[in-house]
């Protein structure tokens, strides 16, 4: 009864339509988004006319050439950017060695350490210590809530996620931002756990720059492209470690020399991967109109009514909450801690409540907005419970 | 009457079928490869079905996975490799960093200086600057005719395009890989417009490592993702700039501390982009029963048939060849030398007749055996000579 009233009064709830969907309740949009039903028809488009028909015209006459730079403007307004600022393209992991390695090189000579994020999803420790590693920075793991503390004269970077990707902890980006700043350092985030879930506020609280992926929030589609935002006033120092002919200012003059593009293009490296990142693009068609507030609100009311059913139905002490209660401290997904949770992830997915498991002991529920319901958190939360029995 | 004995000689004809054309003569395939008939219902497939119903699970139950290093065991045979040395995944681009700053990096101190192609595609080099930089070297650009007298003793590594990009030349593989390693350097090559076109042979000729994209000849459609080859008796010793998650021995015990994972792996970075990859894999399966062999016979047949009808029907010293007559020296395609190239081309292609200019008076047209029949060619050799007047 509850659930039906808050899905009745949910303002998101048409959205749901704009997804390819079944009875499934699927609490893993935080790991693969699901599909929007926009995106096979806009694929079939690209495969079977643009590239199939027109072939090489499509670079010009379908936009292939500047699908980077034009999703990237698709996507400015969800992470609070300004457009010219982001462009889409290759790995997280890509575009943190980008970022990191841009932003120690404009920290200059003196400021030889970087922070990041000790509890990090593990690719971001590993890319900063290449990072570090070919800057001649030593690299200094910290937990967010200590970077302040850790900051000194020497920082030249810090990179932090904005949501801890395993207990869905959201960290404080204008006071972490602040911080470095402060410090006379330059601040890296990691939107992945973030963007398309919650207001991001880039520009507003300062970020220098950003990286994030499109395959969980945002519903790109597998492994589709990630992106690289870099604060305007600080691209004409951005000197990328990855000069493709794709960040040139005359890509096609073909010259020996290396000249960097103006303007966020200076993050382009190689040839975009066009059937991916077109998939991206249709897939954002679905935030039309959608404003990222009602998202983020929509999100706490998801997480709340799940922390509210576990709570009524699961056996006390059964499961440990790892996220935190506060609104402020919360992304938007919930980590719940048992023993078993291999096992009881398997038998959830069985029953068709998908969520993932993050080893040893923690199951992992996303609350995509768009597309789920409360109705969905209620069935989420009664055959959990029933499951750990 | 001659093209048409040679295109009912063919032994390739057949495989003709196996694309989407028209009736346009595509000779642009070296820039981007025509559409494998097997793509588009591949693709869609992976939208609706793999994405769509399957979603998270399709990472193990769809082999998303596995992807890279299955499709680059797809790949080894066209560039004569064994299996277990190429990934898929990432841009060129990304690939030349990661090979060339490994070479460094195997070749150890005391060899400072990195060589590069000197007329080579211009990203290689920009990319081969930026590795130097951050390894410490120097790099010299060297005419590839000139390394064995460039290499030396501080040479660390050697980065050289297999076919160029402008010319069409052909450079001698097995001799220059051997030149490399008799001066102790490692050899890195760029397969882009030779793998899918001819012979390369890296296993046998001892190459080091090698990248290579694979939207040209391979035809994995725009922007699709490029390889890395790394032999492996030198895999141990690979020591990636680029260590992302999906290269760890164990991805996913997401553990803060990196260890590689052995083998070709190595060479993975982030997550792979499943669509354009899928599609990719599904592109190679016109090579199903085509020896390499027989490609390159084809090729040079059209290359030499293409220079016979221009030199009959194009007026002397109306365009000047840039491509080597020798055989040896020959990739798949011929450029042409004249002051208004790039207004000769645009009335090419208006006349149904595709292949591409380069910056500032090159024609380019690029020979694909598997889709090009001799027909073509001298429909292509006759609309240029009327063209050129």
């Amino acid at each position: 009864m509850r659930a039906e009233k808050l899905d009745a009064a949910d303002e998101l709830r048409g959205k749901r339509d704009a997804f390819v969907l079944d009875d499934v309740v699927y609490l893993d949009g935080n790991s693969l988004g699901a599909l929007p039903a926009v995106v096979p028809g806009r694929v079939e488009d690209v495969v079977r006319r643009q590239w199939g028909e027109l072939r090489i015209r499509s670079w010009e006459e379908s936009g292939w050439w500047t699908a980077p730079e034009r999703i990237g403007d698709r996507i400015a307004p969800l992470v609070g950017a300004a457009p010219g600022q982001i462009v889409v393209g290759d790995s997280t992991s890509v575009n943190v060695f980008k970022a990191l390695v841009g932003a120690v090189r404009m920290a200059g000579e003196g400021r030889d350490e970087i922070l990041v994020d000790a509890t990090t999803f593990p690719t971001d420790g590993y890319i900063a210590e290449s990072a570090a590693r070919m800057t001649g920075c030593t690299l200094r793991p910290v937990a967010p809530a200590d970077v302040p503390g850790a900051l000194g004269d020497r920082t030249a970077a810090v990179l932090l996620n904005h949501v801890d990707y395993r207990t869905g902890r959201l960290h404080d980006l204008p006071a972490l931002t602040a911080a470095a700043h402060g410090a006379g350092a330059y601040a890296v985030w990691d939107l992945c756990h973030s963007a398309g879930a919650l207001p991001v506020g880039l520009d507003e609280h300062g970020v220098d720059l950003a990286v994030g992926c499109t395959y969980k929030y945002l519903n790109g589609g597998p492994g589709s492209p990630a992106y690289l935002y870099v604060r305007r006033e600080l691209q004409d120092r951005f000197d990328s470690p990855l000069p493709g002919w794709n960040s040139h200012a005359e890509p096609f003059g073909m010259r020996s020399g290396y000249e960097p593009a103006p303007g966020a293009l200076r993050g382009r490296v190689g040839t975009p991967d066009i059937l991916s990142m077109l998939a991206l693009e249709a897939a954002l068609e679905v935030w039309d109109g959608v404003p990222v507030e009602a998202v983020r609100a929509k999100s706490l009311a998801l997480t709340d009514f799940f922390l509210e059913c576990v709570a009524e139905y699961v056996p006390e002490g059964r499961v440990e909450c790892l996220t935190p209660v506060p609104h402020a401290e919360r992304g938007s997904q919930i980590a719940l801690r048992c023993d078993d949770a291999g096992d009881v992830m398997k038998r959830l997915v069985e029953q068709g409540v998908v969520g993932d498991f993050r080893a040893p002991d923690v199951l992992r529920f996303g609350f995509t907005p768009l597309y789920v319901g409360f109705a969905d958190v209620e069935r989420a939360a009664r055959v959990l419970a029933q499951t750990l029995g």
